[in-house]
């Protein structure tokens, strides 16, 4: 087990090395019954030093107390997610309360949220379930994969994902930047990052000069 | 990342050595986009050699893809799963079809079997859930864990879970049989298996010759 993960703990240490203020979450959309859930959180946290796991919802909040009672880490819970075949069963609607099971899945976040360590994931694929889900959570931080490679529409999901201070998104393009064209690939994702970076805050100081 | 998995890989080679006609089951309940997904049936049927691996259906059948495409191994679909929290969302009452979202994971999963390479988990805790799905899926198999430590009820289990053949689950006891009380570990856990086993050929014979 220890040379198993010899390796990812080195790419922790360069990550913190080069960038030491980022934070760092673990995209791994992990989950299980408690008892594998509290080995998951020990080797996410304590193992890998990650500062933040991205978990899948279906075993119910029960099994997800391991990862939720570690305050001092995020617990970034998926809910509505980018791909083509989400509405599968997250768009279910759930006859009791006639929400979506995606909207169900945001109300008992705010629940598991008693340690203000609560986010949730929401694709950019989806910017009117977005704005669902920015309604009922209010200022939870709401991670947006989908931008990029995906197609989701950056402007839609900036303006239906922002939280009442104009923060409150991590929109997160990985194969659209670490897959760049041009030559050189340390220039190409730089310009590619920036470039998103300034997209962002453009449609972001037009949204808030509207507000 | 080679150094990585070389571990799992010997204890891959190991049990294939000690137990070479026993299918490996890897439990690992992924699940993420397609993208992702095949990279994850690469590592687990290509590089890991298992035979079958646990994926969660949170995203929808066309993230399965990946897994399902692989007509030579198993994909086994958390369902209904063992823990105390799963209702949470499993339950969620399907407003269209009066159907909570296990059976209707259930459904997708007979569409989703065009390889016969489909199997579905529920646990033995929930032995009338278990009792429904096998009504929808008839042969399909069930993989049963919550025996043993988790305090699922082997008979219930057992009554509920035989398909028509009078096979067709695989029922799974873990801590109940790796931690077991007695001086010699390994005569304890051939004990703790061998007795499990016979109870539920027992629980068989009788459901067998009520029929």
């Amino acid at each position: 087990m220890a040379r198993r993960i010899e390796g990812a703990q080195r790419d922790h240490r360069w990550i913190r090395s080069v960038a030491p203020d980022i934070p760092i979450i673990l995209d791994a959309k992990r989950t299980d019954i408690g008892n594998t859930n509290r080995g998951y959180a020990r080797m996410a946290f304590d193992v890998l030093g990650a500062d933040a796991i991205t978990v899948n919802p279906y075993f119910g909040g029960e099994a997800l107390k391991p990862f939720l009672d570690r305050a001092d880490k995020g617990v970034i819970v998926l809910c509505r997610t980018s791909n083509p075949g989400a509405a599968d069963f997250q768009s279910v609607m759930d006859e009791g309360n006639c929400e979506p099971l995606y909207e169900r899945v945001a109300k008992h976040a705010l629940e598991w949220n008693k340690n203000g360590n609560v986010a949730l994931v929401v694709g950019a694929t989806a910017p009117s379930e977005l704005a669902h889900v920015r309604k009922i959570v209010g200022d939870m931080p709401i991670l947006v994969p989908g931008i990029g490679a995906q197609g989701g529409e950056l402007e839609a999901t900036v303006r239906a994902g922002l939280d009442s201070t104009g923060f409150g998104m991590i929109i997160n393009s990985s194969r659209g930047i670490i897959f760049p064209k041009g030559e050189n690939w340390f220039k190409a994702v730089e310009r590619e990052a920036k470039k998103l970076r300034d997209q962002i805050n453009e449609i972001k100081s037009q949204v808030l000069a509207a507000r």
